[in-house]
């Protein structure tokens, strides 16, 4: 399963490619998409649209990731990075991906322990699971990898609560 | 000029098409693009994507105007109504249309001359203007009718100016 977790936001957004298991994730691929503070919020969302379809049509993920919104954040902030969040889902979900949402507090406890952790804490965890490229210039790239690795983790629950199911149907011999 | 409004929702976005001049706007065309909510939000946010798309191809406008975000609305609603204006910006963006940005109360100024007046007001300044045709089953319509001949009143006068100054730089012969 390759996910690709994506960290929407107005002026960057992070993103992370991450394969491999939730118990030992590799990360395959990551960067940044940088969208000029010269263009107006159009022009810019018309990059991000671009740019993000051409790293789809190039890493080809199976399935993406992306937290929710933050409502603690800034009235204008947040308004500014529902934009781009806007613009990432319809992206990932024309392409056909399965979009997975996360609460910022789910992706913190499914890689620390605690929902509650900061951003250097995740980043932390990310290098020491996936080694020291995915340390970033700033916490984009690393809080990308994070809600990609919490769906890989999400993922992998499900599909053993469903095998036991399976399971259990089978030798009831009800399957 | 043909210019495209559009009112963005997360639900029902209006969106109308006018040409004409600003003291004699016409109505081209007009309706809304719905997305069903028992879909989530990447894929309505794709359908969106989509239908607009199909939309600014068919009727080839020259230029977009759209509102800007009401900040007193609830957050949850702001931030939903961010997402679908995001798409709808890099949508128009990306077909080369120049998009125009207004504020709640410029377009009711605009309008009405009055930066407060309510939905009906402008609805019904809609309907004095453009026809019974610009009556929405919901506002949705008129209020995208509303931003478009907003529009066309701003450009008509940016005009006026510029040709002003042109005349006046020809005749003191430095033009």
């Amino acid at each position: 399963l390759k996910v690709m977790g994506v960290d929407p936001g107005s002026l960057v957004t992070g993103w992370g490619l991450v394969g491999g298991s939730s118990s030992r994730p590799v990360l395959i691929d990551s960067g940044r998409i940088r969208l000029p503070s010269s263009l107006c919020l159009a022009e810019r969302m018309a990059l991000l649209l671009r740019e993000l379809g051409a790293l789809v049509d190039r890493l080809e993920p199976d399935c993406a990731a992306v937290e929710t919104p933050f409502h603690g954040a800034s009235a204008r902030s947040a308004l500014q990075l529902a934009h781009a969040r806007g613009v990432i889902l319809a992206v990932l979900s024309t392409r056909g991906l399965p979009v997975s949402e996360y609460t910022p507090a789910t992706v913190k406890k499914s890689i620390t322990g605690n929902g509650r952790a900061d951003k250097r804490q995740v980043e932390a965890m990310m290098v020491h699971l996936l080694g020291p490229q995915a340390r970033g210039v700033s916490y984009d790239v690393p809080d990308a990898l994070a809600v990609a690795v919490c769906h890989l983790a999400a993922s992998s629950f499900v599909a053993a609560v469903e095998k036991a199911s399976r399971d259990a149907s089978a030798k009831s011999g009800r399957g």
